[in-house]
């Protein structure tokens, strides 16, 4: 049988993954109180349906797609209605939050009584070209993994729950951490006259790197206040992963990761920043 | 006419360029006064001439090629010679060291009354099939040029003195930062049983990754107690890029960076980082 899904909340990913649901059959709710005019646009594009917060509570599956700082702040919302529910759906956490943020999510959850999946997703959201991969684990994954039906790569984990969320972590830790390396190395160079010098050596010697600069940096930089908090999610993480509790060295990188996106992320910063970074980007190669 | 060359010291790249130079017909001479035996036989087999500090004050160009933390000590040692030396040798500083640092050792150079080019090395040692680029920055950079010649790929940029060090920390930043960055991740992965869905995951979406963290990480660990001072330089380096001369998103990362390959340089330290990386590692493939 056809599962009915709730999704929360649609933002770019969340959208493209009901769009990808409802042309596959699904009937996805969300509810759009309180949501800006685009939101509600985007969602009603996405072919989702209006609903109150209760009627949320008849789906079979909930998925949270939200940004990492609002991951818990959503279960608390929902708890009391999850344990009011007669059947309340299977609480699926999607969001690139650190072990640590998920554990406490996930105690929320199991208190009002839900059940509970650890997911993450990995790659840009659906499109005609592209589809992410929901990495799920827990006991409860399989439930998800119904998605595969419904247009959707749902891919489940053998660890426990937790395994999801370190692997978004851990990808996410290189691929974003990569390129807010290059840019830092980039500014550097350009405000030291060797910009162009080091493309081209670059070019000569690691010319996967170039790639990842033209094409990274540019597509990163509206997204900078978003990478932002990940960047400390994975420092937590880091910090969880360790032996004793603690790895130094990983939050010394990825607090320096979180300082960058969030000076990039501020539009009001001055524009020297910018402009360095303008000058040594192709982006015609995009 | 064939220039003469002093190179300090002879380490397993200054004894490459150094067979290099000899199998060019370059005399190359170096002082293996208090050198290990190791050292003093790797000198011998790249045919260089051992010699005393005042004999080298008689060549044409002087290579300082050593570790990061003896770059500046190495000036101050020769600087009362090149003060004494009728026609001294134009010194070339061919170390990964910051901008900051450099500034020390051309100040030193330069109030000895010698001639003073800044140059980095890209790449790893000369051999047959791999040849390292020599970036030399400088009034007198074309001095180094004179080694093209001879064997040597050498080239001059356009800036002024500093910008060949300025290169080189950022190749060696994204280079070696990119290692240091993917072991940490692996280290979390494998830590948190999310170790081979990252590799999975990585061969599906950013091949490349794998490639360098195949070869790139067990070719690292012997070598990370010397990439561990170069890391500080790098953070040095991009505080005086920065305007206002504090870069402290970049500073966390490399003190980050420093970190981790002090701990890995450490043989003493517990197995457990190298056990969790071995199971990762396919250097099969390497």
């Amino acid at each position: 049988m056809t599962p009915s899904v709730a999704l929360i909340a649609p933002g770019a990913m969340g959208a493209a993954i009901a769009r990808r649901l409802t042309d596959h059959g699904v009937e996805v709710l969300t509810s759009l109180t309180g949501r800006s005019e685009r939101s509600v646009e985007r969602a009603h594009q996405a072919g989702m349906r209006d609903a109150t917060l209760s009627e949320l509570m008849r789906a079979d599956l909930l998925l949270s797609v939200v940004p990492p700082a609002e991951a818990e702040a959503l279960a608390l919302q929902l708890a009391p209605l999850l344990a009011g529910s007669e059947r309340p759906p299977t609480y699926c956490d999607l969001n690139a939050i650190s072990t640590v943020t998920l554990a406490r999510v996930e105690r929320v959850v199991r208190d009002s009584g839900a059940t509970f999946v650890d997911g993450g997703i990995i790659g840009p959201p659906p499109s005609e070209t592209q589809m992410p991969r929901i990495y799920v684990a827990g006991e409860r994954a399989s439930a998800l993994a119904r998605l595969n039906d419904h247009g959707l790569d749902v891919r489940v984990l053998e660890g426990e729950i937790g395994s999801a969320s370190a692997l978004k972590m851990c990808f996410a830790g290189i691929n974003k951490g990569m390129t807010a390396l290059t840019t830092i190395m980039l500014l550097a160079a350009g405000r030291s006259g060797a910009g162009e010098a080091l493309r081209g050596e670059l070019e000569r010697s690691l010319p996967e790197v170039i790639t990842r600069i033209d094409r990274g940096v540019p597509a990163m930089l509206p997204k900078a206040w978003r990478w932002h908090p990940e960047m400390r999610e994975i420092a937590d993480f880091l910090d969880a992963a360790a032996p004793g509790g603690t790895d130094a060295a990983g939050r010394s990188v990825f607090e320096g990761f979180a300082a960058l996106y969030e000076r990039l992320g501020d539009e009001e910063a001055d524009g020297e920043i910018r402009r360095v970074l303008a000058e040594l980007i192709d982006d015609r190669r995009t």
